[in-house]
């Protein structure tokens, strides 16, 4: 076993971050530069010569993929081997699937455990295809998604990212925070008579989900509906919520399925196939699994998940900088970073290697973003002149969604998105000098671009992998499980315990003094409200 | 004039970090620290006890205030003196009233600038009185604002928040992006003939905003509306939009108002009124005007956004903490910190004193966030177990906004949300041990609650000038102008080049190949898709 630390590649790398390529400096940041520095695979460009790397940088990331033999890794994790563990200590134990969840296209991956993965879920495609069609004849036109994290934010990202094409008088919801008023406000917006209620939750036993569950059979109740002929199960098989006197039907996802990589099992699948139709939602798997296959490439120049991770490592490990912001030039990807932050700081955002030392090296930085050219009006002052760089990685499409645009002055909305993005990339990399210190810009900002021609469920699905796939190659190069998340357990016990004790103060008895009392400090200064 | 690090201090605080308090240690965290680590005002506490200072770092603090003469800075701000300016170097060289905007209430800011825009602005609102009856009795229901950065960040935060609170039948809705999708979206999504559309944009010339009124003026004249009857201009005095041919009404703002703090002047307010009546959006002010007068309170115990500026400084200056993240636990402030964002990076994302050189100590954070509990499905195993330490700004409201809960197994989703937060503040203090690494939690990592009754207007009013001002004394504390925004000059010159360059290739004109090279690199690229 090497250490991170130890690997000759990142002893290569530790020389190379003394003395970063300049891109401020006149004749580096080239035409010649930005061409060779574009890798090309499934219609998305990666246009990577505005990140400070030179071709030696590049070699040794590339040696460094080598060292720790990702891609290797990646086809073990797609083929069922048990990757989510920690050696030696209680853990998991498990494999991760998620790609098998989309492996229905081409030639399928053959592992033992993948193939068995792919043909289980391709029942419950089936089954989902028959329960769509009633569905139809019965006029549903709205769903509602009831689930948090996993269960909620990539669901929700995908669908708004997608909305344009959905089926007409087709409308999806989401209720995710344990907050009451947010089920009180999705209720109040549809017709229920007229809606799917899918309860989302792996366990069965998500306390937000299972509260926001009752508040809905509640509502329905309320207006004398069925709750059974309207409320649809996802969850584990055999979990406390595979009842099928409770809901009219249950889908079934599995152990090998976590939430962050859970878009594309039944948990993403109800809701978007709902929306979009069978046939556009196929295409959104097609573009998943082409990246899966993609991202089994030794051709490191277009392995473009792999680029993205080796970049990320490059930023994070020896640039030394602690975020990364995903700003995409569409409004539709409103919530694709969130998405991402689970995705990323959920999987990555680890303290211990596998083998249950503590790192001492960076793992997942922060993950944060929001839509350009937004973006450009709020936080842009701080990434162009602020002292802690941001290396971003921006997202644009040649073609609107809707195609409904406006020349003014002679270019298009969408060409000015596009000019605005292209701008930003390049001014962030080279800065500009000026004798007003305040119009000074250090440049230097390292940063590339995902570029593809549409914002359509083919290309959704493949950027939804390659984000599933460059975190999985940061967690194989770090040494880290990047499939657990046993980081949300404490706060989950203490909210136990604090709820017990609202519990106890509603009924009047007694509460132990000694028991967790800097709760207790805090419950008293709420009741003095 | 003395510079930060030579500040005593500052060399108080530098001594001091070497050995931070840790909050793991047994005893340490007591329910005396979390009783006299609490500070309150306006119905507002704020618990930080969970923060890593001590008394001797609190009294340092309180020096740095002193040395740093924050609150005589505030004074001279909101009474009208030109703030907003670099010394020596061609500046914005402007007063900064945002606090004017909302002073109509008991003792009022006799400052000479002050005063006159008081004046001004209780002018506006008494137009807007008017107004908003003439659309009461058309039968107006839904109101559109187009505008981008602070023209719709903090008012779209706002609104959400208050949406528990808006008059029924009324509905606000936002076109931000320039992106032609958005306003396609939102456009599908009114009845024209009763919508207003408010076009704002200080300078009356911004890119997006143009943009898109002239897509909505097209979508009106196509259903045979007159475009003058339902658009409204909130703009500069003899701006090009202050045009009264073109608009039914046009409410004024000042260069004064800068757009990240113009959310309580007529960008916020024509369509927060709209929504909320105007008895429940004076409340909304009058909450911000009480924020703003005990923002001059020399009682530092109960300076509510100084504590919450001087506890950032510690976090970032002295813990080196390059984020700063702020998780309100209620589904209504979901757009809370993309406003903050914008709010707190623009206006302290910034490299050179006001008297233009270079700092060599770091300034505004990063800034992020999402509701709690949902950000506990997601980040949060990075924030427990991560390399980074993320500090946090818990928000937290003892009841709900609609009072539609449900009490399951004994307690109320509220409390559950509650015991949450409660759980999460005291986890991240304390962390765990464990002999299994993968369930140690190393703990440590600062946060502190601001805890109050209900999010209503008030309350929202005062959380929105808690944080500028907040922002406003950190930038006095570092020497920093916050109130303008170089920064973002760059990206628009470049942008208009490469929009430039879209209108050349459409016309067949030649463009020179020296000319801006890299864009033109994109551009083919972008071509050959």
């Amino acid at each position: 076993m090497t250490l991170f630390n130890q690997l000759s590649s990142v002893e290569k790398l530790t020389e190379l971050e003394r003395n970063p390529i300049d891109l401020t400096h006149e004749g580096i940041l080239t035409t010649k530069r930005v061409d060779e520095m574009t890798a090309e695979a499934l219609g998305i460009k990666m246009l990577y010569g505005t990140e400070r790397v030179t071709d030696k940088v590049m070699e040794a990331l590339f040696e460094l993929a080598d060292e720790t033999n990702v891609i290797e890794k990646m086809a073990l994790m797609q083929a069922g081997e048990v990757v989510n563990k920690i050696e030696g200590y209680e853990c998991e134990n498990r494999s991760v699937l998620h790609t098998a969840m989309r492996d229905f296209f081409d030639k399928r991956n053959e592992g033992p455990r993948g193939k068995e993965a792919t043909d289980l879920a391709y029942q419950e495609l089936e089954k989902l295809k028959r329960f769509l069609e009633e569905v139809e004849k019965q006029g549903f036109t709205d769903l509602v998604q009831i689930g948090i994290g996993g269960s909620d934010l990539g669901p929700r990202a995908i669908y708004l990212s997608l909305e344009a094409y959905k089926k007409e008088n087709r409308k999806v919801h989401f209720i995710s925070n344990v907050d009451p008023d947010d089920a009180h406000k999705i209720f109040s917006e549809v017709d229920p008579s007229k809606t799917l209620f899918v309860v989302v939750s792996k366990s069965g036993s998500t306390l937000e989900t299972l509260t926001n569950e009752e508040l809905i059979k509640k509502h329905l109740e309320e207006k004398g509906l069925s709750t059974k002929d309207h409320m649809i199960a996802v969850t584990g098989k055999s979990s406390p919520m595979d009842n099928p006197d409770k809901y009219r039907e249950s889908f079934y996802i599995w152990d090998y399925i976590g939430g962050r990589y859970s878009v594309t099992s039944m948990v993403g699948c109800v809701e978007l196939a709902f929306a979009l139709g069978m046939e556009k939602f196929l295409d959104f798997l097609r573009g998943a699994n082409a990246m899966d296959k993609l991202a089994l490439s030794k051709d490191y120049k277009e392995n473009l998940p792999l680029i993205g991770a080796l970049l990320g490592v490059w930023n994070r490990n020896f640039l030394h900088l602690p975020t990364c912001a995903v700003i995409p030039y569409s409004q539709a990807m409103i919530r694709f970073p969130a998405h991402l932050q689970q995705l990323d700081m959920e999987s990555n955002g680890k303290r211990i290697n596998k083998h249950g030392e503590p790192v001492d090296y960076d793992t997942g930085p922060i993950v944060w973003g929001e839509p350009g050219t937004n973006g450009q009006h709020s936080f842009y002052q701080c990434i162009h002149q602020g002292t802690t760089t941001v290396p971003i990685e921006f997202i644009g499409f040649k073609e609107s969604q809707y195609a409904d645009d406006l020349e003014v002055k002679g270019t298009s909305s969408q060409e000015k998105l596009l000019a605005n993005l292209f701008a930003q990339s390049i001014g962030l990399a080279t800065g500009k000098r000026s004798d007003n210190p305040n119009k000074f810009f250090p440049g230097n900002r390292p940063n590339h671009i995902l570029l593809t021609k549409k914002c359509d469920p083919y290309t959704i699905g493949a950027l939804l992998a390659y984000f599933e796939h460059k975190v999985a190659f940061q967690g194989f190069i770090w040494d880290i499980n990047s499939f657990d998340q046993e980081g949300v357990q404490l706060g989950k016990v203490l909210a136990n315990k604090i709820i017990d004790f609202f519990a106890k103060m509603k009924n009047g008895e007694e509460i132990d003094p000694k028991d967790f009392p800097i709760a207790q400090a805090y419950l008293k200064h709420l009741k003095a409200m």
